[in-house]
């Protein structure tokens, strides 16, 4: 069985992020998968998708770290934003994860966050697949 | 098809880490499928999964890069852990892999190894989802 | 539906790059599949996949941030390519990405990448497994 659903969300300039965890529980809810796997897509290449603890000072270190390993103020060959494209190369486009008793499998801490780095406000498209096995087959 | 399995490891605190390719080969056998895809995921926010060498010396230049890079003797907003937290972010949390003949498909020097980035000992779940065809369908 | 093929690409001695999305492409169109998921997988511990834009200027800048993030003239505990290992993990060995209507899913400026970061001049193997509905069923 498979099931597919495309999100869309605003996205303030970089650096800045917002939470997709409750609304991929919400796709794989409407897909009636019990047990199998889903993959998220992201369509962008300055933004990244990022599992980790969803906590407010330590959004501010990530966004330190990324601020500091990719500087801003330097000469790139690739016009306006090469340092978003790059920031978004640390992190994921996609990511698979478990679903079981028809939830996502995350740990206590963890959360899907998607990293804008891009220097325009943005809307951004996320691909959401389940594969697996329902109860409405 | 679909099989799950669930692995507990030990861990030390970081940076340490441990091997898991026989672990998941073992799942993998246990399935009984014979081609298709391995999901690996592991429910952490400061430990993360690499695919690379097994190489002990190759191990400790991996171990003073993620020092040096992330270091622990600087301030950080989120208290105790913080470069626990960004040290995972360099490493993968899930991993999909090709299954062939009932074999993991790895290339010759690939292992799968989980570093282990806390500031204390730690027990990891990993979720292993597999999904194929198998010769006891 | 599971449908399987390998890709052998010839790369220069890194840092280089290869694109792959067209070879992917053909891989889901003689699958036949309309819509699943593909993964795909890249043997190696010295190259890594990245998908982001095909521009090479861009391309330039990525270069120089490899090199300059982990340098070539140090000492390393591994010999030869330690830092050709340790650039490899800072991308993916492994992408898992959308089937919709018998095409790849990418966003407008997402392309394929394969980075070559060894030494030598290799041949690289990247295993593509498809699974999803198709019309050949």
């Amino acid at each position: 069985m498979l099931y597919r659903k495309k999100i869309k969300v605003k996205t303030e300039r970089g650096v800045s992020y917002v939470e997709l965890t409750r609304a991929i529980e919400k796709v794989i809810e409407e897909s009636g998968v019990k047990d199998g796997i889903c993959n998220i897509a992201l369509k962008a290449t300055t933004a990244g998708l990022l599992i980790n603890e969803h906590d407010l000072l330590l959004l501010k270190d990530f966004e330190r770290f990324f601020k500091e390993l990719i500087k801003e103020n330097r000469l790139y060959a690739h016009p306006d934003n090469a340092f978003s494209h790059l920031r978004a190369s640390l992190l994921k486009n996609e990511i698979t994860l478990p679903i079981e008793n028809g939830k996502l499998v995350l740990g206590t801490w963890q959360s899907i966050l998607l990293f804008e780095f891009d220097i325009r406000d943005r809307e951004r498209e996320i691909v959401v697949t389940i594969i697996g096995e329902g109860e409405k087959e």
